[in-house]
């Protein structure tokens, strides 16, 4: 029997729960709507139905050796989720005690940036790196951080909040209850209130005026900004700014090999980019100029998360 | 035979070096003024001199196993001290290896705060700590950094340059170049420009209008706070201000047990130690809130460098 691993990826809008080998190919996945369930309890049972059925054709060749989940503020020493701000379910949730429970092999939980550092580790770009940082850009921002070929847990196993460090202490009000942090500027509502800002404050002409402020995502900004609507490009720039700023702060204390953009937000390519490199490079200490690689994840997109989530196993089990 | 390490800390002014036991004992030590030597060359030959000089008397009963440097700009990959601006010979210069062929044992080479990690670790309050940092408030801003129990030299050897991450861009020139560097304003030099500021923007009585303002020491405002001055109060209320944010945004990173202060300026006290305390807290994510330790460095002022680069040989050795 071949050994796989059961990724499982935690979002607020939907989770999805894949079996993966050793080699990191998807056998096959099944999701469902994490926010359609009132109660933990009835989520855990409609999510165990689905991954049971997806596993019933494969369980004659392969043996479930592990669950990784990766989940918004997960904690691998307690393999609990504590007060995530994006689920209905409150508290702090024993998620991988309850996957145990359920299917009976042991199971590893952590942030969904740290999974993405371990995925990126072990199948994407970061193969054989010891020293890297994986920033995610998407609803949030977050970040994996490996030091010495391990993921920095820290000393409560919540270590890797990039998305939290404050940027101006005066800033824009953050999900946290605090204000100024990075994920306010440089995730993909930050980078919409940034563009919002812009046609308030400015009579400069942009595609983007005929839209309902509301209306306005990130996608349709990046689209913009790639058609050359110069407010759109400025809402890029200023978020480049900010976050190439952040990004030469974090290397100055971890100085790592190479930076790894993942998540929607990163998919705007270039407007999004270029401004971060060249910010990162200008604010950069000159011993780690020219020096520090700033790359696209190389995990497939489709499968990023459980890819993520299920190396966690691989990783335990190594 | 018993085994011990020399420890040599280079500064800016002085080199001190010393004969140090695995069990944090300093046997002997000895100094000379490293600014006196306009050339490398004479500088190694006065330094080894003294060096053989305290050793005669120990050599019957100990053996030397190692030597460890701490030094500016150190590298501990390769061994060099590349390009100091506190030290008259410029370039990169092959401190270890020249420390190897005059002595014949190994000789490991880091920057001065990690040196300080590692002997915090070894002889002082970061005993049985995996996760925490040294901040070192001196005429610079180092920190050295310790995770999973070990210290983060990052890629290429520089990691832990809390000093010089921007918290300003539009902010102080720094001595590297660029603005706005955490060091212009939390190290002695910061701390003393912030009270010339406020010198000359306010009328406000304060006993250092007394004082020529060049002649102004960080250990004098610290006496004036301490004796009630409202602006050298003010003063330090900054200098914590701006430094415990950096500390909340490092804590979002990396997630330690304990910051330990480190330095001359950190025998401040309280004036410096209550302001920072309170913003740290104050800028830390709610998860982190009331968690971390800010600490004092345990290890013996005197001796505090020469522990920290010994360490580095026991270190090696285990």
């Amino acid at each position: 029997m071949e050994l796989i691993s059961l990724g499982i990826d935690i979002g607020g809008t939907n989770t999805i729960a894949g079996f993966v080998d050793r080699n990191g190919k998807v056998l096959d996945k099944v999701s469902i709507r994490t926010c359609d369930y009132e109660l933990i309890g009835d989520y855990m049972h409609a999510l165990t139905a689905e991954i049971n059925n997806s596993f019933a054709p494969l369980k004659d060749r392969y043996s479930l050796c592990g669950i990784g989940i990766g989940a918004p503020n997960g904690n691998y020493f307690t393999g609990t989720v504590d007060f995530a701000p994006n689920l209905r379910w409150k508290g702090v949730l024993p998620l991988a005690e309850m996957f145990h429970q359920r299917f009976n092999v042991p199971a590893v939980l952590t942030n969904d940036a740290n999974a993405a550092a371990i995925g990126e580790m072990m199948y994407g770009g970061a193969r054989g790196m010891k020293d890297f940082v994986v920033v995610t850009l998407g609803t949030g921002v977050g970040s994996g951080f490996v030091v010495n070929g391990e993921l920095v847990y820290g000393h409560d196993g919540f270590a890797g909040e990039l998305g939290h460090t404050i940027v101006d202490t005066e800033g824009r009000l953050c999900g946290c209850g605090r204000k100024g942090c990075l994920e306010t500027y440089t995730s993909a509502s930050g980078l919409k209130r940034t563009m919002i800002d812009l046609l308030n404050k400015s009579e400069t002409p942009s595609n983007l005026r005929h839209f309902d402020l509301d209306s306005i995502s990130a996608k349709m900004i990046a689209f913009e900004a790639k058609m050359g609507d110069i407010l759109a490009i400025e809402a890029f720039e200023i978020t480049g700014k900010i976050l190439g700023l952040q990004l030469a702060n974090t290397i100055a204390l971890t100085s790592p090999e190479a930076i790894f953009l993942y998540g929607g937000l990163s998919k705007s390519g270039d407007v999004l980019f270029a401004p971060t490199h060249k910010y990162m490079e200008l604010y950069l200490l000159n011993i780690f100029q020219n020096k520090v690689k700033l790359l696209y994840s190389e995990l497939e997109s489709d499968h990023a998360a459980i890819l993520g989530a299920s190396a966690l196993v691989w990783k335990e089990l190594n």
